[in-house]
């Protein structure tokens, strides 16, 4: 059995919003970041996959922040695989602050795409070089929820068409400019006040440059808000459901 | 008299464009905060300027690449004020790649203002903290260019209102977010091959949270482009030129 693997991330003004911690957006990137050097440092990230013409694609991510952390401060993330199945792996994480506390948690799960037919894999057969690396140690929060289509009566809408600056190298939007897309229409009140926030994603397609997004934002109160970014008229990118306490 | 100080920088998944190598704005953040990060460190940062009730203001910038450097590499920025008079202060700087090579240069001019009056100060008799730090050295390339404002006749605009996520911790659009805006507006086929970039940009007056910003772009030919950023009908925040040969 494996054990958790932990990256010291720093805190830097690009990082942080106008109450000087950092923005939900950018701990989310260094989350995912770590996804990526962790996978690749052991051997079964994007750069081996893509020589047999597979990929890791997330399929859903849910966070949980206690609070956010400060410019200029530094924190650990610890990651680990707990299990996988035919469709999926699961990759946790928690962020521990320079005074040992734990104020945030993850769950990512990925699926295997074969790039040339873009159908996912069959993990149980192809995912064998990622087996060794599995963690004794179960997910440490509820794992990503079913995000249900919020109601488009009531709902406010943004449109935005990807550009440059938005795409990964495959011209894919990155989740980091969708979360910002998201959280720009919410209160910037919200942000105001140390709030416990949880954020649950379902990516159901890519965006590709050139592409109009719409986003829908529907407020159902007590601090709960459903997201659609849909492409075009009917075919949804994602869903995520906001929940601040 | 000082020596230029050396920082060293690498290039993250989220730094880089589809062509996997880092992007204009994200060369110019790092620019940018290690001139923040060297000011700090030799006491005349914005957080001692800030007791005063003073603060370094942007006025001008201009960067020169010679090429974008690549995803997972890494590189050093030196940086050092080679002289300032009644009403700026410039600083410097040089990048240098993994094998020694020069490969991009900026010049940035600061005013110091007063936060009370929003007035510029006469540096002559404020900035006697950071005259110990003047380096030798002249500047490696020619200064900021004062821009011209683009025709208004076959430019074409884009409208965007501050979120969020562009502002700072003085609710100002960040620079980042400037840059990002322009580029997007240019052929995305420009970054597909290594060209030598020079950017020039002129800081009038911030935009703040919640302002809707044009963005003007002209194409002036001979791959030069003009850009202008106005707050509503008139007010303009920026000028920039970009030109890749």
């Amino acid at each position: 059995m494996a054990e958790k693997t932990s990256y010291n991330i720093g805190i830097e003004p690009q990082n942080v919003d106008y109450t000087l911690r950092e923005r939900v957006s950018s701990l989310c990137n260094n989350i995912l970041n770590v996804a990526g050097t962790d996978a690749q440092r052991k051997g079964f990230g994007v750069d081996v996959l893509g020589r047999k013409g597979h990929s890791w694609v997330l399929s859903r991510f849910a966070v949980e922040f206690d609070y956010r952390p400060e410019q200029f401060t530094s924190y650990d993330i610890a990651t680990w695989i707990s299990d996988y199945n035919r469709l999926m792996s699961t990759r946790n994480f928690t962020l521990t602050d320079g005074e040992g506390v734990e104020f945030g948690r993850a769950v990512s799960q990925w699926c295997m795409l074969d790039l040339a037919t873009r159908q996912p894999l069959d993990m149980t057969t192809t995912a064998d070089m990622h087996s060794q690396w599995m963690v004794d140690c179960p997910s440490p929060m509820e794992r990503p929820r079913r995000v249900a289509a919020p109601s488009e009566e009531g709902a406010t809408t943004f449109l935005h068409r990807v550009a440059y600056s938005d795409i990964d190298f495959n011209r894919h939007m990155n989740t980091l400019r969708y979360i910002d897309l998201m959280v720009d229409m919410l209160p910037i009140e919200l942000f105001a006040e140390q709030r416990k926030i949880r954020m649950d994603i379902n990516f159901l397609r890519e965006a590709r440059y050139g592409e109009v997004l719409t986003i829908l934002c529907a407020d159902r109160g007590n601090g709960e808000w459903l997201f659609e970014i849909r492409s075009g008229e009917h075919s949804v990118c994602l869903r995520a459901a906001f929940c601040f306490v």
